[in-house]
């Protein structure tokens, strides 16, 4: 299939690198070109402008946020604009229920078809075809884009026919890992001052009853205290949790867990933790104990 | 080897049951005999007396709560007075860090051995054979136990010489737990509200993200609103996130999110709920956000 | 002076009046305009346009939100484009801290002054000219226009040349009624629990400890559960408490109480408060206590 | 009347020189004996024992926590072995809702009144016999003490004939206290961090919507983080803190403001803060906003 491609940080290099393998045309745009070099040197063409990316039957977007996937696609210079009737932009970024809802329409007046699919796991996962994925759209539209799907994802959800489903179910999604990092810190900065050995505690409770990668990932993060590099930074994962409650408070659903992380990333940005993984959230319980450098 | 058992409730009966199986001699006790009917029938000696179970060179207690230890333990028909010098009681009751304490230096006086044993798993899982244990104590003396403990458990996590640092694991992991309840009950409203379906999003983000037994287990229990009959009872969940917060309170250590689960479980007692499983704290969220019944 | 006014609620209607009576030309517009008519039988001119209202020197807006403002102000038929070089724009609506860095922006760039001068007070109070009234914005301008501000409030607070800071202080007060109204609910709900009477420790409270005409007033409304009708709308409280969580948010402050009191805002609108004053949040804490209907 | 009075910290001995200047007959203990000097130097006798504070038809007993409480009034040498038939304990300290109970029993059995009469102010207050003063207990033993409660109090409330109720009033009075200081230092981290003027902002809502001397009060403290020497120690109020949430945990009632409040003081201890006023939670969130020293 002829897919275009924009966004190639290392989430959406990693998508594009496993669409270019399961042999599909792709051709890539990034607002900073450097980027598509080693795209470009699988196979892909290279676009100078987002027009020359939206020429397939299908365009990916994979961007950092609500106003970068807006820039890109409304406006003169933007996919709504330079897609084909029929067209399907598949949005994987992770962005907010409302801008889902507005594109959905935006692309319906078009004659086009706006599928939601966000995605779970970390840029090496991506890279290897092997993400979690969620589509939410046209049940003909989702039918077409179904091989490309199954070209990045391990498994594929298909949700409902709403797209913005697929965004609050992958909204939902990350504040479950941030409760889960929250939990985690509160529990080490227990067992620890309590006198135990934080490493054995988490990999004890990360081998049996919580035995699950995700578990033991970001279980070790925090026991060590490696935030640096940040696989996720932490102001992504701040973003969400806003996109979380946003959507919450349109649904009037009251939801304290997240407000207790929202208050975490605040507290970490107020801290200088802009670099640091979102995980970094975790390691704030222990400062709060006394046991860990403000 | 000679091992008393005291207390068969659900999860005692369980445990007693998997150490006769691996062929260990049994004299149980319970308050109301008849409980200790099946483990008769099973070959165990059945003890008028707390007395009578403390003739060996091991005697289990596995129990609600601190008082009951406490009462089994102390005074003139307790256990520490009818132990043998020497011998060793296990104690695999949830019970307070404070209480662990008292009765590990109650036992070293009376040149005893005191145990913490607890246990991960339900009742199912403990008639199997199949429990997670942790223990601390002094190093010789579980040494001597390790049979015994990998007859209920299928791994053993010796953590320390201080007993009551595997109650503090215990309570840090079901506080885990509680925290995993609250997480999914958020999510669900959510989504919910949103128009999505609660058990499709359920089943995607735990054989995803979240793939793991204990995720499928509550969140199956939350998504079906099923909170009868109850395989934990909401009153012992309370208890033990009471427990949690005395702890860290004695550490002074700030826990939020066990705040916000001790809430729910006050607000569940206040509503009738002590017959619940405390999964059901899980709904409370749904009844926030005006989609479940108060 | 010649004064417009553009926004006749219950509070604009009251501000105005006090005006008129402090010997200023009034000329008013309402979106409707049957809400001018007591204010024309007190001798102000009742404008058909807002153009109309902007022929002197000063123009206060007195409206619901951020979006109200923006419509009136800005635009072809706008406050903005009206109002002469040199004129004042006054603006008294609770509005974000955002959207009064932007005006004050417009209209520096129109060579207008925008002066934010939020109030303090009921509708009773702001038709005697008592109102608590915080102003702020260059310094020649507010000097211009105290007497207006003379004529609404008792007491008047030139805070600084930051026409936001005045929002950012009306938005704390209104944080701080809200904290008011969740202590005093909680603290009933556990003296009603608890078998006392909930009127006479109210009444003790806030005659002692607490003896401010706020808590009594406030106090009172929670004991008698007497939310209609309602002084202060909860939406409007809702709409202020995520204003002030917005700000929070822009200077990263974390602020746990403010968000306990937006889950309460948002449960009483998820079971249809939103005609009810907003100190019915207060009776959310006996909700959960089991002592007043859901 | 021939009165006791035992526990001359600085509320006591302030209560204690009350009373003597209302021409009461005192005779005071307390556990060092120099602090007895003052009121010695004032008219009273000085007993060496606490059987000695007990010869009057009266005694009071003003003392730190549960413990000493109990330490004092019970056993052999305490207060209800030693203290006539008929005669009255005055119980002012601030105790436990399920200490006044038992307290209230055990006196009965021995003939005698327990009357539960906590007070509010600072010590200065207490020695100018302007305390707020609340009772609790038996009409008949009320009104023969009620001339001793109108030397000590400005204002004296008689709450029910069950002495525990004023016990239940005066924590919730002090959780009142608590949740101002968590709400003032919300609103100050949020102005100071968004550029106002700290003292500017307090002054104005504490002298318009919050205009009581406990707001200008602690409000005061806050501003100028001047937290020690300490009024009210925060151990003091921590303690208090816990009482309200066992009192509310017995009665199965949520309160989210209390267990923040909880959560601030457990903070403050792990940072060393024993020494400081219980207004020092109010500085917190500016810690947490990153303008304040942790």
């Amino acid at each position: 299939m002829q897919v275009g491609f924009i966004g190639l940080g290392q989430m959406g290099a990693g998508m594009a690198t496993s669409l270019i393998r399961a042999g599909h045309e792709l051709t890539v745009y990034n607002r900073t070109r450097e980027k598509a070099q080693p795209l470009a040197a699988l196979g892909a063409k290279v676009a100078d402008r987002i027009a020359d990316a939206c020429r397939g039957e299908v365009v990916f977007t994979m961007l950092a946020d609500d106003r970068t996937v807006e820039g890109v696609t409304l406006g003169g210079d933007g996919v709504e604009r330079h897609l084909a009737k029929g067209a399907i932009h598949i949005s994987s970024s992770t962005i907010s229920v409302r801008l889902a809802e507005k594109l959905t329409e935006v692309h319906a007046r078009a004659g086009q078809s706006f599928v939601s699919v966000p995605v779970f796991g970390r840029p090496p996962v991506a890279a290897t075809g092997k993400l979690f994925v969620v589509a939410a759209g046209q049940k003909s539209a989702v039918e077409r884009i179904r091989p490309l799907l199954e070209s990045v994802g391990q498994k594929v959800c298909v949700l409902s026919e709403r797209p913005r489903d697929a965004n609050l179910l992958k909204l939902s999604g990350n504040f479950l890992i941030t409760a889960m990092i929250e939990s985690l810190g509160e529990m080490l900065a227990l067992v620890e001052k309590g006198g135990l050995d934080r490493r054995v505690c988490m990999d004890f409770l990360t081998s049996t009853l919580f035995d699950a990668p995700i578990y033991k990932n970001y279980g070790g993060m925090i026991v060590e205290r490696r935030f640096t590099p940040a696989g996720f930074a932490a102001p992504l994962g701040q973003k969400d949790v806003r996109l979380v409650l946003g959507a919450a408070e349109d649904l009037n659903v009251p939801l304290p867990l997240a407000n207790l992380v929202r208050d975490r990333f605040l507290r970490l940005m107020a801290h200088g933790g802009e670099q640091l993984d979102w995980a970094a959230i975790g390691d704030l319980p222990a400062v709060d104990a006394g046991i860990a450098p403000a």
